[in-house]
């Protein structure tokens, strides 16, 4: 499974005016706190991998835990990877289990998180502690040949919310909390 | 938590006659398959950890997969460890985040595990694939304090079992079945 997402910095009241004018639907609203894990053998920002934990709480659910990897980019334009996750029961033990293996807790992601179902894709309204409101426009693929079409019809989607595609931001909010440069 | 935990090999159908015997109650019956994973940068069999994903399928309950990580030894006599252990919702994909992270399968021990409850303490019928029928007793305590104690009693109902704690082997079946000796 591939996940091709595109983001942008945007002010959420004008994009949430254009989703209602399109007629999206709402999907939920949940906040989330992910915790970036370093690996005692390989260093992720090398390898371009990420091990995180995340615990979501959805406005209107029971807050549940998923363990997570990304691999290396495959494709640099949409930041396509592969993403492999589970569910957890328990986060703390997983965090737990992560520690004991020599994984340490790098850095936490908090955010407000509103979803959007619009033309097949998945927009969603990111506001991110310490960073501001973004826009990601997303969706999965199941094979590496499809990515580069569903890439071309997300950028399609954010020009329709009157977006522009040459803002993309390639750089994940981890790596824009840690410093790293917006490409 | 500390796992005490005492195993001797025995022939199940004396055991079972006691167990009636006695009142002890059949909590459940279980088929368990335990992948246990080498690591990328620790030699496990050297630093006496493990980590393992199991999974469980009650005779009459829906099946489940649980991340399990062992430490090293903290009493030798009982072989006592430090667990953490979480339910994940998918087994083959929290195994394919500790492949992707240099994880490799090891060996996979498969058994069949009837468990009851007896004098506060879990008597386990288990009859292990390749390595025929055992019986363990086991608790679990609070803080290391607590072990000495446990241990002891864990050897009495042992005895009352009619089984013999010199008998014990503090092997584990992985062990066991990859060639390591009884002791």
């Amino acid at each position: 499974m591939y996940e091709v997402e595109v983001k942008v910095r945007a002010d959420h009241a004008t994009v949430r005016e254009r989703l209602a004018e399109r007629g999206a639907e709402k999907v939920n609203a949940v906040e989330q706190e992910d915790t970036y894990y370093d690996a005692p053998h390989r260093e992720f920002v090398e390898t371009d991998e990420a091990l995180r934990i995340r615990r979501e709480s959805p406005a209107d659910a029971d807050s549940f835990a998923e363990l997570t990897y990304k691999g290396p980019l495959v494709e640099t334009e949409s930041k396509t990877r592969r993403e492999v996750e589970t569910e957890v029961a328990e986060g703390e033990a997983a965090g737990d289990i992560l520690s004991a293996l020599g994984f340490d807790p790098a850095a936490t992601v908090r955010k407000e998180r509103e979803r959007f179902a619009f033309d097949g894709y998945t927009v969603t309204l990111d506001t991110v502690e310490g960073l501001g409101e973004f826009v990601e426009v997303e969706t999965e693929v199941e094979d590496e040949a499809s990515v580069e079409a569903a890439r071309e019809a997300a950028f399609e989607v954010l020009s329709d919310l009157g977006l522009d595609p040459d803002d993309q931001i390639r750089t994940s909010y981890l790596g824009l909390l840690l410093g790293d440069e917006e490409v």
